[in-house]
């Protein structure tokens, strides 16, 4: 057994290896998972979520370490979780895809996680919010959380983050497409990296043209910035952080913040909820209450509905 | 409203407007779907089902028809559920692809339903086995369930049926690489269809090689029959349904065919209770408990796991 509060105070003095147990702890389902989400919970609500998404090419990886850069630069202690939906290994170690992280791997200010999903109970929805709440815990002033690989994960991200960035790039037919596909509705802040290459600018318009279309807004309503970056030489990436400040400022004066912060809570609530059900209902296998209802339908004396009834009653006693 | 008990009593006078009716109402889960499944409890627990799985190609639908009418020779009412996962549109009319099942379109001892349950909640393990209960309380003497299209649906399939058939034919390069990817497991009957073909021996041969491999038996153990059949010209099917009867005969010796069904109706009960709790838990959403529990998460009062326990205990009393 770890010592969780221990482990909890190195984690805020930013020992980098106090916080990979931690995560370890909380995402692999461990019997101390609860020990460590009740020590965090008065230490969490302090770091800004960024969600980084976009389809594969785009830069995604450049961009987050560009973005790690200019946020070091203004001396905040900065996390990123890397989210692969496809992967079943999680771990301190980098990804493949990831070298250009490597940059900050001696930088006691950055804490880099990458995380996988496939086969988890519960996947991304459960196990990415336990890391954030981590790394919120352990004093990260911002958190960027980007997808790994491809997916429709990427609204489950965003629907993690306090503020959305979609990435696109030039040249690639599916930008504009998979943009079509449904990022428009979740973009709060919009890149457009390899923006030296031709067609950028022609991107940038048809975005703008799609992202005035999509939506009728209200004076004072947010309207999504378009960055152009070319995050390789860190051009523009300055101006991808204003976006993110002046989004933080706007959401903060319109209460936004903290309503989506109340409505990622209750998601994860649910989430929980509904896990921590099926297990209990999963550990009923061979129980002989289910045995008994499962006899009593057999036998026709009683509906599979009653008997959900009778299990569902029993289930909150226990 | 439907007056179910009058649907109920129509049903078991074998009217196939009633068990349609009924059957609507339990898959779509009407607010009398409780009703419903209460009244036939008392009279269900006779129909003998018999799954049907096998790679598109190999002649399922062919190979049900067959049967069908073997049963209707020995008297006995058969209802057919045509299970397509892929789509999400049920109804009584035949899919594109059973049109061989027209031949029984006019006998009034056989009921034929095919079942969509794409997007459904909880998905096949949900409907099929409320629309077997309809067949069986209305009468059927036998119910086959056959997968429509392809899909991981089989072994789900398998695990609804008191017997399981699986299908393969000759030629088909996937046939005994499907059967390494599980179907070896779920068979009580195999049917290599289309004998008629080059490498049906083959097929037959590798097959069976392959069942005494996987398997160590111990004396009484039910050994599956390799059954070869030309469906098309309905040979061999009486085989298939002798196969069946032994396998019956076998099961209810040694009291398999209970033990089958108590466990099938566990995973039933199961199934019904976690649908149950996330539809009450989505309901929440908006409730003013689950807003209270998420602005407490917020501003760090409470841990996700402790309101998630809250929220739990909440949905019971309600």
């Amino acid at each position: 057994m770890q010592d969780v509060p221990s482990l909890v105070a190195q984690a805020r003095e930013g020992r980098p290896r106090a916080v990979a147990r931690l995560i370890s702890l909380v995402e692999g389902a461990s019997p101390q998972l609860r020990e460590v989400m009740a020590a965090l919970a008065p230490l969490t609500g302090n770091a800004y979520v960024v969600g980084l998404t976009g389809s594969p090419g785009v830069g995604k990886s450049t961009s987050t370490s560009a973005l790690v850069t200019a946020y070091r630069k203004q001396g905040r202690r900065v996390g990123v979780l890397a989210v692969d939906p496809s992967s079943p290994f999680s771990g301190g170690a980098l990804l493949g895809d990831r070298v250009r992280m490597s940059d900050h791997a001696s930088d006691p200010g950055v804490y880099i996680r990458s995380m996988a999903t496939r086969g988890h109970l519960g996947g991304l929805a459960w196990a990415a919010p336990q890391a954030i709440r981590v790394l919120d815990a352990a004093g990260c002033d911002v958190i960027l959380v980007e997808t790994v690989g491809v997916g429709q994960s990427e609204v489950e991200i965003a629907s993690q983050a306090d503020t959305s960035v979609v990435l696109l790039a030039p040249g690639m037919g599916d930008g504009i497409q998979a943009a079509k596909a449904g990022i428009l509705e979740i973009g709060d802040v919009y890149v457009v990296n390899k923006a030296d290459r031709d067609g950028a600018d022609a991107t940038a318009r048809e975005l703008n043209h799609m992202l005035s279309l999509g939506q009728s807004r209200a004076p004072g309503d947010w309207r999504p910035p378009i960055v152009k970056t070319v995050a390789a030489r860190a051009e523009g990436v300055d101006e991808v952080v204003e976006a993110l400040e002046k989004h933080r400022a706007w959401m903060e004066e319109r209460g936004v913040l903290a309503e989506r912060r109340r409505a990622r809570a209750s998601r994860e609530v649910e989430t929980i909820a509904v896990t921590a059900l099926r297990e209990r209902i999963g550990d009923l296998h061979g129980d002989r209450r289910l045995s008994a209802l499962a006899e009593r339908i057999v036998s026709g004396e009683l509906d599979p509905y009653r008997a959900a009834d009778e299990l569902v009653a029993g289930l909150t006693e226990g």
